[in-house]
């Protein structure tokens, strides 16, 4: 129930940056007609598939293919929010110290996010304190091991569209250098040209490299509200008291958005 | 009363430096009549919105809301100076010594500064050095970080800028390229496909850049002047002696700017 | 037996991206005829040659034939899989704990990892624990000095490539404006003078850094093998129990992965 | 006496570098005719106005006025050599062993450098060893900080200056590109708008960058001297046998440079 | 006689680097006449002096002087392999072991290498252990600083000469704008422009930078059997078995290079 609202939300300033940027890009080009000029398939293919390409010599395919797992945070807000986190263990603290940690078995289905569930269930199953401990950091490390090379990946791609652009640029200008017979098309020919070396600083500036950067950040807010779980289970395990539970969790949150709830 | 003066003083270089910069940009622009061929909404749109689209994919929305809070910085000097600061504290570790810590009271309304502000009311409640110490630092390093992004998000600005420049430039070539007919317009519009280099060049070089190179020598001074806080704060708190919280709290200042107040 | 297969086999994004990314650029270069155009093979000999030239300069001979040992792993699997490893270290850990190591010399043939089968070969021989790990891990930081060393030539290679291209489109545009007599022949001319350029790009974007790029993903994947190899010798070597055994190796494995034989 | 010659020697390779840099393009500019087409006041107000305007915005007042301090390092050699410190320390060592540190009041006139009288002086007035060692430890870190900003701010100058340089160039084929109706104008105009990249070259890769190079090293040998001086004051003032002093001083001296007098 | 071979040997690489790309570049440029409008001795002097005049005004003269003796290094192997190096410790210590070390008096003049020759003398002089691992690890640091910065030397006239060549174009395109009366002479004008560039390319790719990698390289190599002369003579020194010597001195040699005596 908790969740059912943040989960999914999209990221709100993905969308603006793209309505944005798209926006203003695709009415500049069809200002004064001709938009249909800047489409070219063949040009397309060159700069998507030679990155493409690139890419695919440059990484594994296990590596690849982990890149669409970690995309969508780009459009979506992180599921699980460091405050919701935060009410849910005092929760879970209140009941643990009231009937038992195994009664938190009831609060298991209000949990949507798989890492906050796994820590619950092996504290349920009595798993020691060290084992829950390295257990969980394990899976944080490989977490944050799979974001940063999501985050490469996207910054190798920005770097290689725009060589692919003005290699595709170099290709339509030798073919029209060598074809010269007709002046009227020299002015055609070399516009085409040049739509490679536009897709590949498109692609590079208002997709990759910006989808990079926001893996990077949402990475860090991520990575900081597992944390933040961790240190909560771990405490919720050993019986501390609620307040003081509050009171380290709320260490991970900047001082202006700590809500007491005491 | 104190800090009347110094609060709000415009800071003096960035103010030379735009006027220096943007002068001299302008008047050479202008120079020979003409000075309206530069400006062109158009181009001006796809370079800032591109920028700005482009900014808004690759940061989360709190971290760009947070950089208004931070911009300020280049236009204002830091708010309390050094020297302020310490001759304030001694004054501080004379009274507390006299009458006692609770006597500060009267002191809080002097102080403009709201993290100064915020150490003293935690000593004069009684907080613990160690708890004082950490709150204090906790803040600190939430400044240091947002501080940190603000300069981050300028700098990537202005890498972004130049190539939404590029992108603009490329757009108004193809253009140019496709409809050749009129020999005589081939000039006119390859001068407003070069606008938008222009003004991804001075947004980059003039503005963005120079902005983070600002903030973060500012953010370096704000975060020694916290720190010197934080310093002084516990040392009147532990009842030192002026003279000794005068030796201390110089460590933070240049040799040349020390002046004693003994 | 084990191994039979997974060794030799290739490298499936290599392959996918040599075959997405030049298809692509040679059926660009092949639209509307003229594909011939873009092969020039003096052009190709300046690009080339000047930046082995430029390598073997930069470089000592041992280290650019060492890249040959390395640069093959572009093109095949890592040979030895985790999993695998693992599943054999457990056998001997079995069979070690059962009949003693010297029943191991039958498992040897099994092994076709030429450092694993050397780990093994020194356990039997009754090397002790802190000599077998010294050896192994002494080879083991030559293999990443080698690994370090291939990523690092082709990455220089990826940095020469493009200059030699520009030096050579220099050579072709002074030899071009020359000898201007026959306007007819300045466009080809400027053709074949571009074509350079675009060599230098395609070896860099297409060879040169990605091949550097997959040797570093490739070096870390075969050194982390290399070391759960030694841990794993090491364990079986002290008689740990079969299960305890697979709990240490699988921190060398990511946690989906992870596939228990017990 | 002993530092006269020394002091206020011109930097022999810097004045050599700036007669053959500036004496070749000079004269290659000159060359042929047309010396005067090259000075043009609005081309060059851009560059270095557009140059100083960004880094007025980029740094605060007071560290771009400590630049000039720092700069005569440029042209300046170092005024305290190595060889002539630790002569006159041994001196000092002799007397102080002999007479008194007190005696050492007679030598202070000698001593031009103005770091080296201060430690002097405070070892006279009976400062403590751990005391001394630490005002001038702090001296030297702020005479670091502030060689480093100096360097920081002609590194900015050379990254600023092409970039100011580009946007001239920009304003001129603009104006040129919009005025197209003489087409002899053509070719001069378009030289003019050169002339800005022109000066934003010259001016980043014979002035700003090689004075932030120089800059650099010449901090290092002042940086040694001072930790030299700061090493043989406390060992004079600890008794130190001249011998074990000249040994001492030694290390912070090249091997060929060694000139023992004993 | 043990060095007399190895001393002064060539380093193949950089030959058939130099012979391999200038071969091709020389080549290139004469294919179908022309050569001699490759060569302009103002263009050279531009590029080359201006090269020369920024790395004076960048460095101190004495760090230029001792270019000189580092650039060596790139022609001539590395004068004392570690094999050889090895072979001869292993000598002296039998005869150290035999008959004490006075007695290795006699091997000194088969030592060509100045720095072993001194470890060795100090050796014998009966200077203590301590202090000879002090003299050789002081001398070591120096030429490490050394090489380290010929290396930089080369790295930044690496970085200089391209720009330098820009300039000169400039200027070269400058002057050709400024007098364009006769049609014909603009192609050649142009082509003049175009050879500093020309030049500054080649100067940095074919010379300079890839001297600079070679200098780190082969710096690193040369310290390496610094360190193994000073392990192994410390050894000697302290009279260890000759089996022992060798295993140690092998540890700074790869093991497939590693040849036992025993």
């Amino acid at each position: 129930m908790f969740f059912a609202q943040s989960r999914g939300a999209m990221d709100i300033s993905t969308i603006l940056g793209i309505i944005f940027g798209f926006g203003l890009v695709i009415s500049a080009m069809g200002q004064g007609g001709g938009l249909t000029w800047f489409f070219n398939v063949p040009s397309a293919m060159i700069v998507v598939g030679g990155t493409i390409g690139a890419v695919f010599i440059n990484y594994p395919l296990s590596d690849i293919l982990g890149v669409a797992k970690v995309a969508k945070n780009v459009f979506f807000q992180q599921e699980l929010k460091t405050e919701t986190a935060i009410r849910m263990l005092i929760d879970m603290s209140k009941i643990a110290r009231r009937d038992g940690i195994l009664a938190l078995e009831n609060k298991l289905e209000e949990i949507k996010d798989p890492f906050f569930t796994k820590g619950v269930m092996l504290m349920i199953d009595g798993v020691e304190p060290a084992a829950l401990s390295r257990i969980l950091n394990t899976e944080l490390e490989y977490v944050a091991e799979r974001h940063r090379m999501g985050a490469e990946i996207f910054m190798t791609m920005g770097n290689f569209a725009p060589a692919m652009g003005m290699m595709g640029t170099l290709i339509g200008l030798v073919k029209m250098l060598m074809q010269m017979d007709d002046p009227s098309s020299i002015g055609p020919a070399m516009a085409v040209a040049l739509l490679t070396t536009f897709y590949g600083v498109i692609l590079a500036n208002l997709i990759f490299l910006p989808i990079a950067g926001k893996l990077k950040t949402r990475s860090a807010a991520e990575l900081t509200v597992k944390q933040l779980i961790i240190h909560g289970i771990l405490s919720v395990q050993s019986g501390d008291n609620p307040r003081i539970l509050e009171e380290k969790l709320h260490s991970f949150v900047s001082p202006d958005e700590r809500k007491s709830t005491f």
